[in-house]
């Protein structure tokens, strides 16, 4: 799946990629069903922002009610610009706090001041669920369940050291955790409050001596329950969380918040219990007529003018340590890679079957037929995201998903593009092939080409510790940008480990704003495409796992990197256009080849083993 | 010649890389006499600085009343933490303020108010030359000469007309040029005040209706001052320039100074002025019992606190129009690289010879006779850098100087490293080739061919247009990464057109800080290397012209740029592993060398032709 175009704006809503639907609140006002966009209304108008991926569907969707902003194109404004033009000067602009990340909410609230408009953090209800009332869907009941130290690698009470060690280094009390991916990866946990992604809606707290999880009980079990008890970790309910921040505030416990992630709604009531605490003490000491002396907490608290001072706002302890994947969870994301392709292999296997038969198959029954034979293999939970099946001009769009009603038949006269991934148990994937069913034109083999060399570019690149994802991305691209093509998305992005299929901090892409180091045991996707509007897209996708190469040298002292494959599904020989390929190049499609069939051929029996083996074959 | 590891450091002596004797005071006062370090000195201590490249050579030539001080070494302190731990509070430390940039003094001044210390400005004798008294050498005398349309392009009016045009974008009343390569480009004018570089002593004035040139009145020949006359350029002593300034300043006129160049004595005069000014206007007004009203100048500075409201400091706008080479510029830059590359190949032709003699030369007489070959070309006026003559493990010393006193004699069993320019009428060169005159190691062809195969490939690249130089960096490094070897340098610096060899703004550099895109018209080295510490060093470098490319495609709608070569000198075939090289980098080489046989051979006769035929032959 391709890098997010704008991570921050995706996970918008609940700082997620993917949420429940009873949170799915935009698209129920507006009935615009998009990933990204933001809703805004006022007392005489309404607008929806989204960005370039969603314009068509938008139109589509949205009624004569709104008016639909094309984010990032020429002379839109901004959702702030927005409400500095069509407000008078100094309104009341009202948001649920818990949906802003902490900067997120600080940056409108500037942004809006220019015009003296205050924002309003609507804390005690939800407009929009006002609205939707009785109708609304039941918040996600689904149990949670244990993830196995078996694929975990790392006990919890580990985990929780680790952070605490974090903790003490930065003169800190306690950390906040809220994105969900965190909480679920610290408590070995798992849940099914969202699709794709193995999560269950929480916060957790880590102090020095305890940690609480805040979560509905009825998501509990005992065996749950039992290994959370184990870990020392209590239990609260998912509500609590405010008042329990409140309460740290009034210890003058210094709380460490990842601003970028929290929510604005915890955030500001830290900040604001801090000033009423450091108020009703000033007034206590003055009343007592003594200076502040005791050692703890009151000399962290002393000077504080607001609640800022005893805050640390800081990336996430748990971010990189989550990225950088234990022995065992590698061996689970190798082993839930090898069951994938199996299924994929039956898959194709399958389809090219059909499409002989001249059955007639939509997008979307392709999408759910390879569901089929995924949920075949042991372990399979879900699908990581919504499969992206597009046939010859719906390739072209980077985030297509089909629907029932408006798909595309898969024929054999254009490119079909299928980026698809499951999560199972031990693990996550994240896969594209781009096949032709019939003959390829020249142009489509000539760009298919030059894709597939950026993909074995950037799969054989090796590089000192120390070196940003972005650095690698020209890779990827330079055999494209020789004929004077490109592609408007990243190359690569993290991977959770039976967790989110997009995951923080590592990229490899071509802006160069993220300095995270790739880093040994981090897991990349490497997907290069080309799209041509209208007509077709192609991509190769494979997971990577960045490894330390041994090398007969080591200038400057330091480790080289390099990737080791995850994914093993054959790439369609007929659209390679071989007297493009370097001897090198033809050398890595045999290699890679030769390893599927030794990796799957096992897991695959009849009529599946006879593709995999006539797609296997050297060039 | 490799980027300067540190172009700040380099330029800290008048903001250049090279400087006239009469100004190497560093060098009288400490002996040491490389081209970058800080000395200082305390009523009872004496220290200086210089980076890795020199430790070894201060080392020798510091006499023990000084102590060295290793800059980037563990431990040890900067200029400023080192006076803040030696000198007792509250001291005053004073600057020649000529010699400090703006950035510069603003910095020092800063750290070293930590102890209170206070930044001195002696503006008006500068404390080394009055020691060095009688004995300090005269101040260059050099006449300056025309910079002819046919090498220029443009002429100096439509050159000042395009600073005027960014003075009034920027609501500016004057710019004052400081860099010595500034000024020379847009006079269309050459000088010889230093080695190396065809510059002269000077400061340049451009206002909306006026430009004045601040030079000694000797360097100005009848030619020259007509010149100036048919510009519009009004002549004025070097030392006038900090009372024009002050003038400036009493006007209210809005300046522009690129505080990363201007001399903190310009800035400072400036300033001061502007406080000056803006005090006595104050009281006149309250005299005469008005209102400021007037349009001009009074607007602009009213409100003015202090002088910096009425500096706009911002980079000069002469560089990048500097950077990006006009169609004469390119046409100089290409002929004289031809004549340099005849040069090349008698040189070459005649040092293979003379070691088949036996005949026994050192590492400065080789650079010697390369620069009598040089010499007899057409408009050769200087070298470019001291050229760098290294063999064996002088060849691993990347900013190589060899003494006659301490060099080595260039043999025929180890790497020969010859990094050398040249300046001419209509251009500057910048070459590097590295020749075995006998049986290359395996270990040598591997590592010579790795280094080949990251020349070739940035060489080849072709990237979309606002590309800054570091994306490319990776192209010249992935192939020594692979076998875990790397170099510690950039890999390309801009080149000025018959002006410095090392230019701003582009660059090729693992270093992710400049932003700068590649343009059109820009000149940047190649040079890769790798560097085998007390052994052998490998660099290959041309010069190359950016390029817009025409391709098949243009996705995005913008331009794709590539790289046109310049420099046409045989790379040593016996040096390259042929079976690590792929088919297209064996064309590549085989293309080169065709390319350097046509343009180069109706330039040369006899045996230097026949060298330069066998040495341009297929692989």
């Amino acid at each position: 799946m391709p890098p997010a175009t704008n991570l921050l704006s995706l996970i918008s809503c609940f700082q997620s990629e993917f949420i429940a639907e009873c949170f799915m609140r935009r698209a129920y006002l507006t009935g615009f069903t998009g990933s990204a966009g933001t809703a805004v209304v006022t007392k005489n108008k309404a607008a929806l922002w989204t960005d370039g991926r969603y314009f068509l569907q938008a139109e589509k969707e949205l009624s004569h009610d709104w008016t639909l902003m094309r984010s990032g194109s020429h002379g839109v404004p901004t959702t702030s610009e927005w409400l500095n033009d069509v407000l008078p000067s100094g309104c009341r602009v009202g948001i649920d706090p818990f949906l802003f990340s902490f900067d997120a909410a600080e940056e409108l609230k500037d942004d809006i001041s220019d015009k003296n408009h205050e924002l309003v953090l609507i804390r005690d209800l939800n407009l929009v669920d006002e609205i939707w009332g009785e109708s609304r869907p039941e918040p996600p009941k689904e149990q949670t369940r244990v993830h196995g130290i078996k694929y975990a690698g790392v006990d919890v009470p580990s985990k929780l050291s680790f952070v605490r060690s974090h903790l003490t280094e930065n003169g800190c009390d306690a950390v906040v955790i809220s994105l969900l991916d965190e909480v679920a990866w610290l408590l070995n946990m798992r849940g099914s409050d969202v699709p794709n992604s193995p999560v269950f809606y929480s916060y957790l707290i880590v102090e020095n001596n305890t940690a609480t999880l805040f979560v509905d009980n009825n998501k509990v079990s005992k065996d749950v329950l039992a290994h959370l008890e184990k870990a020392g970790v209590n239990l609260k309910p998912y509500e609590a969380i405010l008042s329990n921040v409140e309460r740290l505030a009034e210890n003058g416990a210094k709380l460490w918040l990842d601003s970028s992630s929290i929510n604005a709604a915890i955030a500001h009531v830290f900040r604001s219990s801090c000033d009423r605490y450091v108020k009703k003490r000033g007034k206590t000491d003055r009343q007592i007529g003594k200076e502040s002396s005791s050692d703890k907490p009151t000399t962290r608290s002393s000077g504080i003018q607001n609640g800022t001072l005893n805050a640390l706002y800081k990336a996430s302890p748990v971010t990189l340590a989550k990225a950088v994947k234990n022995d065992a969870e590698i061996e689970g994301m190798k082993s839930s890679h090898l069951r994938d392709a199996a299924a994929l292999a039956e898959f194709w296997c399958w389809l090219e079957g059909e499409i002989d038969k001249s059955v007639s198959l939509t997008e979307v029954q392709v999408a759910e037929k390879l569901l089929e034979f995924r949920q075949k293999q042991d372990g399979f939970t879900d699908t990581s995201f919504d499969t992206i099946s597009g046939y010859g001009a719906n390739g072209a769009i980077i985030h297509y998903r089909p629907t029932p009603q408006s798909c595309s038949f898969v024929k054999s006269d254009n490119l079909f593009l299928l980026d698809s991934g499951a999560q199972y148990i031990d693990g996550t994937t994240d896969i594209t092939r781009t096949v032709h069913f019939g003959e390829p034109s020249p142009r489509q083999k000539e760009c298919f080409t030059r894709v597939l060399q950026g993909h074995i570019a950037l799969d054989q690149a090796v590089f000192p510790e120390r070196t940003p994802g972005f650095v690698l991305d020209v890779l990827a691209r330079s055999s494209l940008w020789k004929i004077g093509l490109d592609y408007r998305h990243g190359t690569g992005h993290g991977v959770g480990a039976a967790l989110n299929v997009h995951e923080g901090p590592q990229s490899i892409s071509y802006r160069y704003g993220n300095l995270t180091a790739l880093q040994k045991g981090m897991i990349v996707s490497n997907e290069p495409g080309y799209y041509e509007d209208n007509s077709f897209g192609i991509r190769i996708e494979n997971l990577l796992l960045v490894k330390e190469v041994n090398l007969p040298n080591s200038f400057g002292g330091v480790s080289y990197l390099g990737f080791e494959k995850l994914t093993f599904v054959p790439i369609q020989s007929k659209l390679m256009s071989l007297s493009l390929l370097s001897p090198s190049e033809i050398n890595w499609i045999n290699e890679y080849h030769e390893e599927v069939w030794e990796k799957v051929s096992p897991l695959l029996n009849g009529h599946s083993r006879d593709w995999l083996w006539k797609n296997t074959r050297p060039l």
